[in-house]
């Protein structure tokens, strides 16, 4: 099974589809509102979608002719945490070093 | 020039090229030290690593014989900090939601 983190930063390594969820960020959009400030074509724009979508960071659902994008906040938060955590064991790190550091201070001064 | 993020995405979306990160946010590491646990051959390894050097989030230096890669911290956050401006972004969204709720509510308790 491809890891759920292989697709969500597979899909941000494109411009056109951070700048897509940089816009749902701020709030649901139709595809055509997503498209609107693209230089690109509406089929181009499907297809970022539909990586965004295949990833878990992007739902859609239509409703009569209108498809209305919105953000999955917990893939997003999942994706988030993948930093979040390698954040936490370097600052742990960091801390280790730190006390390392202050010990031989002391037992320098001591001797 | 290509988006300092999309090559930061693009060398995450893979589940060896995480894992590498994962051990140099615990320490620097030398080449053989990474390859160790990972179930490939060395310049398999070694091409990875590349592509975490290409992206920025990884650099080594050669002492010697031996090849030693560390996290550069600052791409790490820089890419970090992608998510935590969405999140501020979602998060201002959700209170204005909340604002507008209220006063609505204040609204109809009024009439």
């Amino acid at each position: 099974m491809l890891n759920h983190l292989d697709g969500v930063f597979h899909a941000l390594a494109d411009p056109t589809r951070r700048s897509m969820v940089e816009r749902l960020a701020d709030g649901d959009a139709s595809v055509s509102e997503l498209a609107r400030p693209m230089a690109m074509s509406l089929p181009a724009v499907i297809q970022h979608l539909q990586v965004l979508e295949a990833s878990g960071l992007v739902r859609s659902r239509k409703v009569g002719r209108v498809r209305t994008c919105s953000l999955d906040r917990s893939a997003f938060d999942r994706a988030e945490a993948w930093f979040t955590d390698r954040r936490i064991t370097w600052n742990e790190r960091l801390d280790r070093l730190g006390d390392f550091l202050a010990d031989d201070e002391q037992a320098s001064t001591a001797k």
